[in-house]
């Protein structure tokens, strides 16, 4: 295996060394499975230490598995998600979420994977008509697809937005951390602070192995989550080693040093490559993601070189937890080379 | 963390310190998500090695979402389930194949966990009535729930009795390692060489930290699987390190020899507590469960010192890869005590 | 078409002269779509006379359609129905249950078609257990599958029974005014005021062409369900004509008058077969269904003169709305015939 | 009841006479149940006799239904649907398609509700792509919800599209009759000879009281659909009565009849209020729905005269079988009125 850090996908980096040692470290013997073990209480201590008291904590396998079960416990079938066209509950999750929860999803354009009230306002116009969904819940993934960061303002206007509607908000955080680094925000800021009713939680993108955790900041809305997480398949039977990564990445808060690092990397390209003639940034820089617009040729001649998907004409250049500034500067020197 | 080794569950069980290993030295960098890495083909060819060139293997995170991903992949919503009553899918996933398959379960009451063809006849009476859920698939588990194996033989006729009716033969392998330790029959007699048409092969009862895999044995029923585990919620991101673990499985037959042990251990422990004045085997031990009945009174003395869950009166005492015979000479001697 | 009656299915009957003169009076011009017509208000008012002020009604199509939107609208999909092995939304629905709530059915052998709390005491044992599905609606057919009726207090014990352990109270009433008929109870002794929680009203197999009512004793059950009736494709767009088909059931009691005449058929039915010598009743005749043991020979020779299903060995005898005595008298003696 | 006939559905209006003399003729006596009847043989060979002898037809209560049963039948949860936005599969069925089906559907903005192949190409850029919905079926209404009818033409080149890319072809066909009519097209040629695969044939809209038809034109794809029509809770126990209608409205070509008289009213419609000041037309007239642009504040005091829907900001008016040249007469001075 070779193994080099590329710019694809923060999903191709591999486990940070603090989690894979609190893995190691968790191997001791037997506890109960399914959660009822030690470690599993000390990272849900954690997280309500981070998101408030009040916080109900589940651990799941994955984060569709995540944003699936969240939505499954809050909606009947005949309501509605409104959402970004953009997110990855409607492109990128092979339709699980309509599958399991019976529901559509409304999507909307936007400018830049965000959400307002003024692009949701236009689909509520048929509450209480039977023939139509009833929207009830607005999903928005923070940061968004397009590396995009909702401001704690921008959030609590969708929450009282939503809330004054009978509406609930969901954020599907995968990359929560990184949109707590570049706002220098709480985790409960972001959320339970801003109005939002539930929150998945990502850990898989942030140096973990595999884990993510759903986060209900109202009790009522968490009721039967454990059946719900259950026939979702999302419940680990050795639920310790999702916990004791939880653990590892809350100790010392190396979800945010990581998160903090691989967003540094993010501005670092982007300067790189704003630098250079013919490579323009195609949204601004506010996560670990870079979206940069090159010349098709280029685009195709770095393609040559790198790995790494297209967002639309954009290439879309992730940086994570393990990325270094010689791989940033690296890179960008092959950008230069083929728009030279 | 406490972390003695008890009797409760295999489940309690930690991860097999060759398997822990696999997951650090996987973690070498990046390499592509999803399953487009070195390891992740590695683990499959092993797989094929065990379960011939024809099979299509598919790795996910766990075994409900195996066994509900398996069936999806066969059925549509109006064909039938037939399983054993006892049957994990039946009473232990809460429910979870009938969501998102939309298939009813057919449940058989069974003396000793075993389906046989004279069992399943009396569920097809009504082929072709469109009132009637239509039966298209048989499920064993095996060993079964109440850790009997069915032999090669056995397996063979009721492949042999679902094909000559239209009907698919799928194996819930949670545990298929210890039906193949304790008859001495390889993974392809016990499954392809059957007629067995798809399987679930657990790892995480047997030594891993998570993850299964779901393996057909004919490639026209696998087509279209991989959008199936994705909408299933079951395609892991960071895929190599559930390939990882397999290969450690795999290589050096730790598979088998981790089946091997706790066989061991658990027919030791029967021939311990059957020689106790007052215990009864209630079941034949023949893989790593053992099912034993005592006196009610005594029974609730033993659940002060250990924890298992009984199984209608019978306490169920399951080993596992890490039992020691120490661990089971201690048992045996508080059962010993408390029947005294 | 010959049209000739027969015992195979209050199904095959017609529809009663009565029902079709209303749909040609309600054949006048136009009115509102989808129920907000004063055709649709006036049967629901009659129906609340019946039923009580406080219950809430919604017409639909069919007597599945009715059965599988009044369990959506109460279930959530990781809780089970508990229903007797025998009941229509067990055997006969092709699944429709599942399919739709997502929930598994809890099928419970019983001697005559009939639950009691006794038989579903042992399937609330796991209540609370994240692997299993929750208990939480309990359906029972009124009559049953079987001819079987239930009195008023077996009714209110299994309601009292359901609520104390926090399960609702369902009832198919496919066939309800011939229970009604049977023990001269109003409908609302039988539903509201023996602690029902909803019921499906049939009118189908009383002489109505198509339609039925779903019936809410608690208006907080009923919450959302236009939406679920939709959505479950049974909202009727021209939906004065369920609605006046049931007015005319209504008016002057001919819905009592019809059940009491086919119940009156059966026991004319089974008075007659009761004296032929070789001819058992299989079951009680408490309804309009008749179930008749008859020796193989003579079963199968009946067969070639009528149509009529076998529930298991026995013969079942339908009478309907437009059955006369001498159709009674014509069976009977071919039934004298085949045994003589 | 008042009756008084308007412009808001067709929905709305009754029973053609001949129609609902069929009923009554239908009512003699018993014949089997669930379609194994000589009026449902007649009705079915007469739509072949339309459609082509090798169409497969099956009857069900409705719209919605027919819809959701057709997709059911050939879609698995992980295909998507392409439709028009303002499909009625998309925005009135209450989200009954996702949740019976389990797929999502890919909703197209489109000028006139019509797809074209241009129009679909866009979404097909993830075939393959395991994390993304995989288009299946392309859905038409024909004619759309905004009253424009697909040329033979186009269907064709839609059909020819779709299956060069492994995609199948639905109409709803809620109100084919129209699109027949102002074609002067054959059904058969709008359908099968199209390329069509599979048709939902409404009859309520045109002159029923309830009932449709769906018809594959691939005998294949009907594989099993008289248990998903069971499944989907539209098999009709007294199916002889829809056949009767629909059996009434072939007879003489009534069903095109009904069609083209309610386009001509349309039409006539048109032609009056297009001579009227501050009216305006909003779209082509090409079936029996005429959509007008008016002044807001005339909008307004027509609404309190005529009760119709408006489709984003113009009135939609709908005629009927039954509309008579008097009342088109009346609604155009009622507007000449208000715009006067």
């Amino acid at each position: 295996m070779n193994g080099k850090r590329g710019f694809a996908s923060d999903n191709n980096a591999g486990v940070h060394p603090r989690v894979m040692e609190a893995l190691a470290a968790a191997n001791t013997g037997h506890v109960p499975a399914y959660g009822d073990d030690p470690v599993t209480r000390r990272a849900a201590a954690l997280l309500r230490g981070q998101f408030g008291d009040e916080a109900e904590v589940f651990f799941v396998f994955g984060g569709t598995g995540a944003n699936v079960a969240a939505l499954q416990a809050l909606l009947r079938p005949f309501q509605a998600v409104v959402c970004a066209e953009t997110a990855h509950v409607n492109v990128d999750e092979c339709g699980a979420p309509e599958k399991f929860t019976g529901c559509k999803l409304l999507a909307v354009k936007t400018e830049d994977g965000k959400l307002t009230p003024r692009l949701i306002e236009p689909l509520l116009g048929r509450l209480g008509d039977e023939h139509h969904v009833q929207p009830r819940l607005v999903s928005v993934s923070q940061p968004t697809e397009l590396g995009t960061v909702y401001t704690v303002a921008e959030l609590s206007a969708l929450a009282e937005f939503a809330h004054a509607r009978g509406l609930l908000l969901h954020v599907d955080g995968a990359r929560l951390a990184n949109a707590a680094a570049h706002l220098g925000a709480t985790l409960r800021e972001l959320t339970a602070g801003a109005g939002v009713d539930v929150l998945c939680f990502g850990g898989t993108k942030n140096g973990m192995m595999y884990g993510e955790a759903v986060v209900f900041f109202d009790r009522r809305l968490a009721q039967g989550f454990e059946f719900v997480r259950k026939q979702a398949t999302q419940l680990p039977s050795k639920m310790r080693f999702v916990a004791a990564q939880f653990e590892a990445l809350l100790a010392g808060d190396l979800w945010l040093r990581n998160a903090e690092h691989s967003n540094r990397m993010a501005r670092l390209l982007a300067r790189e490559l704003e630098a250079a003639q013919g490579v323009r940034l195609a949204r601004p820089v506010e996560s670990n993601a870079v979206f940069v617009s090159l010349p098709p040729r280029c685009l195709e001649e770095l393609r040559r070189r790198y790995v790494f998907y297209l967002w639309e004409a954009d290439a879309r250049l992730m940086c994570s937890f393990d990325t270094t500034e010689e791989d940033v500067r690296e890179l960008a020197s092959a950008v230069r080379a083929v728009v030279g």
